[in-house]
């Protein structure tokens, strides 16, 4: 299936789709999984936290606000560690294009953010396999703002009022969702991201990542 | 109330004992614990894995025998973090005497066995911080099937089962257990533990712990 031998040494591929909350992800990820499909290629999604038991220590965690950032991100260290036994890398094996949303480099984000060092995590995260392709959806806070005010409204955790920025949960968000994108960005070039304009339209965007994926898949 | 200053930097002490089911350690830590109340200091015993959240996901999961190595391993880690930061420091910066029923070499020992790498464990636990004084209390492992074979059973755990050492239940405690004191050991010179022989009276046991512990104690 794969042009190229994968990174990962895996029958299948593994596809990564990069950005904050409101940066346009499912819509691509859902129009990707499609299109894949449409080429006769089983293709599946995973989401960053899905593993149900420590999805639930995670958020009974949460709603009682008392974890402190070292058991929070070993928490979602060992969410990913079950979710690539049980799901990704069988998937692989299997030859399926594996879409992933959200990947290694928001924990990276956001724990560094919290103070940790990018070390330590790197280490903690040594045993996952390389993604063939990394698209990172690039979408500046202000224009994130809008649309999270319009949708979902202002999460606790994306708006690290966790880690005490502001009281204002507005000013909170934009300084939070701005060091996030910070992070990303210092990323791009050291893991090869593919940075998109979040703010083209879904059907430009999807163009453009398909455009892409065609490098690696045999279509 | 130490006697000089404590490794960690914090004003109480961190006392360790280390040792396998069945080599004795809940009796010692419940005389040591009253030894030191009766100095007139403030003691608490803190047992690896015991927050309630973290805990139920570890049961939850072993009860399906859901986990690989390093799920395990990172659910054992956010534990650990999370009670280090709301029980351990609290207590040792009000100045208690914590004495911890297994720390991080206990963690190192299981998931060396368990095919971890040891460089990778020290990075995960490197926020651990260095106890005053470890105990390991050494008991052959012919005497522990003894010991726990008349009391709690073979656990599927700490029988290794898990990694199919045996089909034979003894057997596998007997090869698992075998391992983890051979790890142990290894660990005597590097970490400073002072190794007591299991296999004394209780009585005897203690004299020499409580010896030991005069030593970093104002009594």
């Amino acid at each position: 299936m794969a042009k190229y031998k994968s990174k990962h040494g895996y029958e299948g591929l593994l596809i990564v789709i990069e950005g904050t909350d409101g940066s346009g992800k499912s819509t691509q990820i859902s129009k990707l999984k499609r299109w894949i499909e449409d080429q006769s290629y089983g293709a599946m999604v995973s989401e960053w936290k899905t593993s149900k038991f420590i999805a639930d220590a995670i958020n009974d965690a949460k709603d009682r606000n008392l974890l402190n950032a070292t058991t929070f991100s070993l928490l979602y260290a060992a969410d990913f560690a079950d979710r690539l036994e049980q799901v990704i890398i069988p998937a692989l094996k299997a030859g399926f294009v594996v879409i992933l949303d959200r990947y290694i480099y928001t924990a990276y984000a956001r724990d560094v953010v919290r103070g940790h060092n990018i070390e330590w995590l790197k280490n903690l995260y040594d045993y996952a396999p390389e993604p063939d392709m990394v698209f990172y959806l690039d979408v500046p806070v202000e224009i994130l703002l809008k649309r999270i005010i319009g949708t979902t409204g202002l999460d606790y955790w994306e708006s690290g009022r966790d880690i005490g920025l502001s009281s204002d949960f507005y000013k909170s968000f934009q300084i939070y969702q701005g060091k996030c994108l910070e992070e990303y960005h210092k990323m791009i070039e050291e893991y090869g991201f593919i940075a998109l304009d979040g703010t083209l339209t879904e059907k430009e965007i999807h163009k453009k990542i398909i455009s892409q994926v065609k490098n690696i898949l045999e279509v």
